[in-house]
This record gives C-alpha cells, structure tokens and sequence, in this order.
C-alpha cells in the first residue's frame, strides 16, 4: 500500500492563516522583499542566531544585551540600528558568530503568527533549493505562508511560493483546497524567466524603487546564493546546520 | 488638467473583504460555479427580480409570498425547491415577470457582506462585456470581489475579475495595492484561450466533477451568453434595464 503523501498549501496572506490548521505542519515564512532575504544571508556570513521582534524598542533592550540589531520601517533602515533589511547589510564578516535582533514590516509579524506551528522556517529565493530539498526530507505538511504587505497580498511572496511548491511536488500532494497553490505556481511559471520584469508593475516593486533598493530586488530574486535554512526554535532563528 | 481616473480593485476573497473602502465603490460580487452566472441566465429570461438569501428556510418564507424559490448547498439542488443552481434550470419561460429567492453557499453571503458599497451588482463570463461597457460608463471605482468557497481563494472567480479588470483598463487605473489585480490579470491571460481546461486540477471542477455538472462549468465560462447587469437595490436584484 502506498503511503500517504505530506500536502503543500499555500496561504496568500497572513490575513488568510487562520484557515489553515498548522499544528503538524512545516510553516515556510516568506517575505521576499526582504526579510527572509536577509536572514538567509545573515546565516550565510555565519550569524549565530537572529531574533524576530516586532517593535523597535524591543530591538534596542536586546542590544543591550550584547546583540547587533537590524530594522526596517516602511521599507528604510532605522536609525541608531547596525542593519536595515538590505541583505548587501548582511554580508559583513563581524556577524560571524554574533546575535541578531531583527524587526521588520511583515516577516517578522509572518513569524510571529506562525507560531502554534509544529515548525517555523525562513524561506526565499537566496534558499530555494536548500530549503527544498531540506522539507523533502522532513516528509510533514508545509504551508507557505506570504507575509504580504500589511495583510494584504502580493506578487514576490506568491510566485516563490509557487516556485517552492513546484520543487515539493511530486514528493507532496495538492490538498482539495488547492487553487492558492496552483495560481502561485501559474504565476510563478510566466515570472520564472524574468522575475524582475514580472514584478514591474508590482506595489512592492514600485515602492522600492522610490527607496532606490533596485540591487536589492535583483539580488532578491535570484535563486540560491545560499545554504541555510533559518529554523525558529522558542522564538529564535538558527542555522538548521546548527541544530 | 487630466481627470482622475476611477480606480478598479480585486478582493481575492470574502475574508479580504475589510480592507477595502467600498463606500464610493461599485462592487462586483463574482461567483462563477454557479450562483453570479445563474443571476445573469434568469433576468435574461425576463426575471423581475431575485432576491439574495442565505439560509434555505428564508427562501421557503418566500414561496409562500409566491415567489419562485433556488437553493443550492454543497454544490447541489435543495429537495422541494423549484431550482438548483445549474443556469439551464432557469432558462424557462416559466420565470418571466416572476420574483425569485435564492439561497447559494458563497455568492450570496458576498452579496450580503458588500451591501455597504454605494452600489453592488452581479458579475458573471455570462454578462462580461455588457457589465464592462455599463461600469464604464458609470465612471466610479470598482472593486471586483470574489466570492470563492467558504472564504476561501478560488481560481475561477479569479480569473473573472482579471477579465473585467483587464476591459476596464484603461477607462479606470489600478491603486498602489495593486497586486490582486495584476495577479487575477495574469491568471486570466493564461487561462483565456481554455478556460475549462485551465480550471482542470481547480478544487472547484473538481468537487462539481463529482456532481456530473460539466456542461454547467463550460457554460459558465462562455463569455458574454446574455445581456443584462444585475443591480441590488435595498437587497433586491434587478435587471438594470428595469430600473
């Protein structure tokens, strides 16, 4: 007898989440622009641990404490913090080994929510691979879920979801709720050749551009430049290396 | 001076539904499978008026006022009802002039929950281009709302609003939360040239699959079968052109 296949869904918005139960699934947190970005690098260069926080304040008591601290509002760096939430920021050698509070927009409130998951991972373009091959191998339920923009959705986060879907598939199955994972990947398949151009038009793309991140958002998008997968464990990220 | 264009918007889901500011907007409920294209089939065949409900017990209520009455749970026709949900049902001769009451899963509850909206009315493949050229003239933005299953996203009221969004452009222009309509945009143009086709692996097809109902999901995909726009008013659906 064939044994069952572990299900990939997709939950568009942070909004949406609640209609998914999750507490024996893999949740994939995924803010594109740029948050996961960022924390994958961060691994990458060697951080010890990232702490998502939502508030700016939060980040300053754990800089006390020794930490480097990374924030973005509105899409800027904050002042008096060590980081914003360009990944380039990230890919400096006097991270290796250090600890990082990190507050963002989105990505951080996606983790937050996610929380009463079995567990919580960072997912991006910079790991697509890596984290791929990585959940085939833990053969449980994956939700991604996109962090959006302000609850509400957007093109980067869903055509990655689609692409990360399509890497799962065939060792997963489509649940018969399954029209956010298939749009994702529809979607992800017309960017797939040039991502960039896709997201043109984009809300996201088009408010970075006023913020002049352009480099950020090609690097953004492009598929693994790193190895890590960035697992929460009672409110902090780890390199899965680590573990 | 340029006039300002009027804005169209596309609500993925009933449960998206609050972030929208729908008080100066004509919003467009759409529910493809089958409730919206039912609508449009019936004031085709001279209904006078439908009446939105959203249990089975007030459509009963109704049918002693004499209205004919439609229910439609899980996709299926309501025992003791004079129609399901199937648009053939109401190509009848047997309607015209008549009043209807018609309970439906999600196309109904969408209706209900946009009656803040300075105007609401029906939209369906059926009634597309007549719906497009009439919001056209209105001039008002327009938010295209989804109906899909349950809160849930669905692909095939999807593709319909990047349909509608696609003919309103560039009479209309998209806000800076723009990524629903490009997203619905897009899907529409994978899926325009086979619809049926594109909605093979839908959860949607493939529950009505089930219920032996093709030859209703090809009709509901088949633009532009009828011209009229349903309007609500106080709760009630009309023909436009009888207003």
């Amino acid at each position: 007898m064939a044994t069952a296949k572990p299900v990939v869904e997709v939950c568009l918005t942070p909004a949406l989440f609640y209609q998914y139960d999750v507490s024996q699934s893999i949740v994939v947190v995924i803010d594109i622009l740029r948050a996961t970005s960022s924390i994958c690098v961060a691994f990458q260069y060697g951080a010890h641990s990232i702490v998502p926080v939502t508030t700016t304040e939060e980040s300053l008591a754990y800089r006390e404490k020794g930490f480097l601290v990374g924030a973005e509002r509105q899409g800027s760096m904050v002042e008096g913090f060590d980081f914003g939430n360009s990944p380039f920021s990230y890919m400096d050698d006097k991270i290796r080994g250090r600890d990082i509070a990190l507050t963002t927009t989105n990505g951080t409130r996606a983790m937050h929510l996610a929380r009463s998951a079995a567990m919580v991972v960072a997912g991006s373009f910079l790991n697509l691979q890596t984290l791929a091959d990585w959940l085939i191998k833990q053969n449980q339920n994956v939700l991604c879920l996109c962090a959006g923009w302000k609850d509400t959705f957007n093109l980067e986060d869903a055509i990655f979801a689609g692409a990360l879907a399509e890497k799962l598939l065939p060792h997963f199955e489509l649940t018969p709720h399954r029209d956010s994972a298939l749009a994702a990947m529809r979607l992800y398949n017309i960017a797939r050749n040039d991502m960039y151009e896709f997201l043109a038009q984009s809300s996201h793309r088009t408010r970075l551009e006023r913020l002049k991140v352009d480099e950020d958002v090609i690097y953004c998008l492009t598929p693994d430049q790193t190895q890590v997968v960035p697992v929460l464990r009672n409110g902090v990220l780890y390199n899965h290396r680590d573990l």
